[in-house]
């Protein structure tokens, strides 16, 4: 792979991060001007979302644009930016309703808050105001998002066609993040259900609707807005799935350092994956024993973890996730062949695909 | 007064309700297209919105819309009617973190969905499943509102000019409530915190922003509009203030039949609402002992709901709250007597004011 497209993408890094932090700098002063109780919450917006995260939703944003044809706008990368808001939203409320502890090597947002309740020796229950105060923040960001969008710069009629996509995307990622929890309620496993579920909550939201909101940005002909969109539906959807997957993987078998969560997280919490659905469909007798010991128990161990690592490799259903990804992305890729994307647009989007796949974060 | 604005809001009303059920029917179907298992979130939201509340803030978004000089307009309905569900987000939210039993006589979200899991005898807690349900059921019917106001037909100009106060209302009304979560959690009371947590979460959320937004409707020159936006402000924030000091009267004194809340509710939470921190300013040692007691018990009995009640009352903190009531309502009517307000938005305005700050709901 060529240099030019991992060049171009850190120097859009580069410039999403300068607008995230010029955003929050404003919102802070804006918060701080009502009271100054409100300076922790923004700080705790602005360490969560300034401190890490790949940017991969803008970045597939602003690739789309391009490559339907829009010319390089700073007030573009600004709309597009606003998507790690709504992904903060998603993360902040996903992290208090799975009860996790970390999020990228640090607390997450509810156990945060839960510490300041501790450290500043409030009154009343520390967990209740850590859980209320990540539920109001989370809609905040969701909010601030809408907010950044709207306030970007971008032109009247590229707002307004951007909005309807945008809302479509929440509306279908609130959707998929009820159909995870609901699964997780079922007493029985489906592979069909969980890669419905990654389809919604990942695989729409993360890669095929950030793409077609960067169409949205670019074309303002229904007619040839309809080419790439369907385009982008053929590329983002299978690669949308195959990037939940690698997800999956990674929460079983991706290590701290990398993934920001402690080894084996996602069985501990239990998890319903498409990974466990597989493990599920293929497990002997014994095997589903060791699921049904140690599969949800909070607190695993290492011994645990290794164990069900263990039935997840030998049923082969780690394979065959590792297979489906790889098979997916050719799919994927295959829709980049199209003549309206053009070399450097293929460059950058193949790039990019090859990020939300890989093996480490 | 007259029966005729009482019958222009009857008629407003009724469309209203007609535009939330269309909505929502709409949404229900593209919910149950998703899945199945997404009927029951589609209907109860259906059932929390459909069955119950006053409309006030659509109802002050329209009638200041006409002041504005707007002409009737089914769109605009439409448009204010979404603040239906922004508020539906807020009270799913609030039930949630004050762990509150029942909204308007019923089980409140997270608890019907807590009733749902042990029904449909699902699996794990069913506590946690009713708490993650109703936070991403506060998520969506948040991200429904924006469809419903971006999708409702109003002219692309007016949208355009709405978005940017809409935004700020939402991000006053987050701070507010974080505001409110924090003043719980602080050892020490405060009338002039509380007045101000009262401002941003209900005054001007409540009143002056949802006339705001019908100023913004109504009125695309800026100069004009500032003339608008400045009289309701006048009148909306000293009756948004007046309307939370009702509501902190009724959460101790209100009949559960009109409030939809058991006796005394706000007690047994421990609110620290202004009329509380007035007691606290107010109260002899010995009705100190009492409220140290029974404020914020979470199993008081009617005893204790009564002995509270004497307290408040005999400190003069009630007397002292109704009689701002009335200060603040007749400072806001006083703004009603511009010029720039004609005879029927008078009566509209005055109507509503006396609705929001009635003494039963």
């Amino acid at each position: 792979m060529s240099q030019e497209p991992q060049r171009a993408l850190a120097d859009f890094r580069i410039r999403i991060q300068g607008h995230l932090t010029d955003y929050l700098a404003q919102q802070t002063q804006y918060l701080g001007d009502i009271g100054s109780e409100l300076i922790p919450v923004a700080e705790a917006i602005n360490s969560f979302l300034l401190d890490g995260g790949k940017r991969l939703r803008p970045l597939f944003a602003y690739a789309a644009y391009l490559a339907a044809g829009g010319s390089d706008d700073d007030h573009v990368i600004r709309a597009v930016a606003s998507l790690e808001l709504l992904q903060a939203c998603a993360l902040i409320h996903d992290d208090l309703m799975d009860a996790s502890d970390t999020r990228r090597n640090k607390p997450s947002m509810h156990r945060h808050f839960e510490n300041i309740h501790a450290t500043d020796d409030l009154s009343g229950s520390a967990s209740t105001y850590g859980a209320s105060t990540a539920i109001l923040l989370g809609d905040l960001a969701l909010v601030w998002s809408d907010q950044m969008l709207h306030a970007s710069g971008i032109s009247d009629a590229a707002l307004l066609r951007s909005l309807v996509l945008h809302d479509e995307m929440r509306i279908e990622l609130m959707a998929g993040q009820f159909l995870d929890i609901h699964e997780q309620a079922l007493t029985s496993t489906s592979v069909a259900r969980s890669l419905k579920i990654a389809r919604y909550k990942s695989g729409k939201y993360t890669i095929e609707r950030p793409l077609h909101l960067g169409v949205h940005l670019a074309i303002a002909d229904p007619q040839k807005r309809k080419i790439y969109l369907d385009i982008f539906s053929e590329f983002g959807l299978p690669l949308g799935e195959a990037f939940q997957l690698r997800d999956d993987l990674l929460g079983v078998f991706g290590d701290p350092t990398t993934t920001g969560k402690p080894a084996g997280d996602d069985l501990r919490e239990g998890k319903r994956t498409v990974l466990m659905a597989m493990t599920h469909d293929r497990a002997d007798a014994r095997q589903e024993g060791v699921i049904a010991r140690y599969f949800g128990e909070s607190d695993l161990d290492s011994h645990g973890v290794d164990a069900l690592r263990t039935v997840i490799s030998d049923t082969g259903a780690r394979e065959h996730v590792e297979d489906l990804i790889e098979k997916l992305t050719l799919t994927a890729l295959d829709a980049l062949g199209r003549d309206e994307i053009d070399a450097s647009a293929h460059a950058l989007l193949s790039e990019l695909a090859s990020i939300a796949i890989r093996r480490s974060l």
